[in-house]
């Protein structure tokens, strides 16, 4: 037996896997062997989804054949479109995604099918839909029809395209791409471990996604994004900044989207999104956002550095926000878009889970505890007929 | 840094717990004090939900009112049957029940509430609404209406009246009652593990009910009672029994509802059902399933003694599969009712991840992994334009 309470398994190491390494550190992220400072600048979310899945790169009529394989899957049943009608429309989108999951496998002829090949269909369809499903959700809660898919348009292009029933600016359209493939996989955070420990039991892919998507919405994970840009929205100008910051921590609180569980120097994401922050500002001429951010990123870097002695880094959230926001992305829709990203490194992680090449295979994850509870000795305590109860 | 690969946690203690202990050795199981033993034999399932929720037996009054608050909330929106109503007939009826828990939370108000007590109120909700809508479910795919909830009867009794349209008989119902205590809780398994890692993120109860569901399905867990049934339906007849489990174990395959990961000796609620098993024969004069159950237990234990020199013991699967089918519950619904009772155990659970009282508050829980892929050295490998590289 081992004493590990309250800690979150920090520092215990569950697996081998082959899927990504972060490097705390130096502040590296690797995908299946590639800097992911490498693959946003040359690559695609559509190839990085083909990365994870396949644990190598793609050659060009791969690369072809799982784009087209993405295309024809984008479409999701039609009675997916009527049960989002039936909601209210104050119906959490996160809540919405992790409905529709299991519903989409009900839909889906290869789910009761366990082969490799088969949990490797669902990934693309399930990566192919979610994008399909969230759009239409916030299309149909404002009154709107969904847009339909359209070819021609990158998966990345798509969504945005669904979501506003426009064609994207291909710059946004781009970098909404980079977004996609930042946040495609960070090895066993709390949602992949979710989507892991439900596989463990041989449930199927989709019973395990909607299991990750649970554990993203919660704001100590992706809810954060969400957060922080309800900060944005409650600061409203420069000026406030400063003062908001030194309140707020010196009340023991946080600030969202500063500081990391796993990295002590700057998260590699932080610095992407930021320059993409400037980008945007460029394309949009809304600089409020963008600055407001910085701003927050200074004053909390600088009040650590007075109050703590210590260093702080942005981390992945915090520019995600302003980002998202000049994209025209609803803020309760943060979350769920971080969801249409890390649904490739779920579906990675969940067949590495399933096809583990260990021996013996992995067990289930059903940790210990200690009792701690009522104890009336060996016996057990008595059971009083609920007549003879003292009130 | 500790290794602790693809053990499944075994034996790691993750948290301190006064929801149930189980107590392998001795075979005793537990409930907040009390031994589960005592409770089948004098409480309901209403009383033990309270119980394991409030960690103390109720009083009169207060159970009168947990029953009449489970009562108020027994219907579900009509939005729940509509959906129902769209989705294929062979949509699994565990993905049913996963994808109408978030569903059910966008109908309720207390959804935002992080309370203590709006999350007491969130779990009567979801013990109250599970089997209205699994019930729902197998009428409506069998082209019948749902029977609405009637007042005046137990739990237990208004799932069997939902499922048939008809008051079943009241030992039958005592005894799905007594099958409700039995299953309502047992520590950190697979589910309740998924549940509270969901909940340590700050996700909201519907959200880590809709995950332990998803581990529930598992065939390593709760699916076992489900492949009990298609074994007994394989075998067929007593006369077949011995030769297909020596035939079975002598290919190294595994006798469903035989041996338990925690229990070294019998476990205790296998007994129970034993017994439940021979009395409900006398109830429907089938003598059948009962009859091959205790031959398929007999032959085991014999192979094992014989083949491997040690003992092996009934789990809690093995004579749920005879007594739910003698209930006239289909084999595809024994999971889902698992998850009717289990719903208690992870509530109480979800609620004391969410409120513990451990300080500094648990981690949410992030395990680490030894990262063993693709390896270029320190720079990570070069990224080839996909032009450049070799087909």
């Amino acid at each position: 037996m081992l004493e590990a309470k309250n800690i979150g398994l920090r520092g215990i190491k569950v697996a081998d896997t082959r899927i990504s390494d972060v490097d705390g550190e130096k502040g590296v992220l690797i995908y299946r062997g590639f800097n992911v400072i490498d693959l946003v600048r040359s690559s695609t979310f559509e190839e990085v989804s083909f990365l994870l899945l396949h644990d190598r790169l793609p050659t060009q009529e791969e690369l072809r054949s799982f784009k087209s394989a993405l295309a024809s899957e984008r479409s999701v049943p039609e009675p997916i479109f009527q049960f989002m009608k039936m909601l209210p429309e104050s119906a959490p989108p996160m809540d919405v995604l992790q409905a529709a999951i299991p519903v989409l496998g009900s839909f889906d002829p290869r789910l009761h099918d366990e082969t490799k090949e088969a949990n490797l269909g669902k990934a693309i369809g399930l990566i192919a839909q979610l994008p399909t499903v969230l759009a239409a959700w916030d299309r149909i809660r404002n009154g709107l029809s969904p847009a339909p898919p359209v070819p021609g348009l990158s998966h990345a292009g798509n969504f945005l395209y669904m979501l506003k029933d426009s064609i994207p600016d291909p710059g946004m359209a781009k970098d909404f791409d980079l977004c996609l493939m930042l946040h495609a996989e960070h090895s066993f955070n709390a949602s992949t471990f979710a989507g892991r420990e439900v596989a463990s039991t041989h449930a199927h892919m989709y019973a395990a996604v909607a299991a990750a998507v649970g554990a993203l919405s919660g704001e100590l994970h992706g809810g954060a994004n969400s957060e922080v840009m309800k900060m944005l929205l409650e600061i409203g100008e420069v000026q406030r900044v400063k003062s908001w910051v030194s309140e707020r921590l010196r009340k023991g609180g946080k600030v969202m989207g500063m500081g990391h569980a796993v990295y002590h120097t700057e998260d590699p994401r932080a610095g992407i999104l930021r320059e993409m922050c400037k980008r945007l500002v460029g394309l949009t001429g809304d600089s409020r956002w963008c600055e407001l951010t910085m701003a927050i990123e200074g004053a909390t870097k600088e009040e650590f550095r007075k109050g703590k002695g210590r260093e702080i880094y942005a981390n992945v959230d915090l520019y995600s926000a302003s980002v998202y926001h000049m994209m025209g992305i609803p803020k309760d829709l943060f979350t769920p878009v971080f969801a249409l990203s890390r649904i490739s490194g779920w579906a990675a992680h969940i067949i590495e889970e399933k096809f583990a090449e260990a021996q013996p295979k992995p067990e289930l994850y059903r940790p210990d505890a200690d009792y701690v509870g009522t104890y009336c000795g060996a016996q057990a305590c008595e059971y009083v007929p609920i007549e003879e109860r003292s009130e």
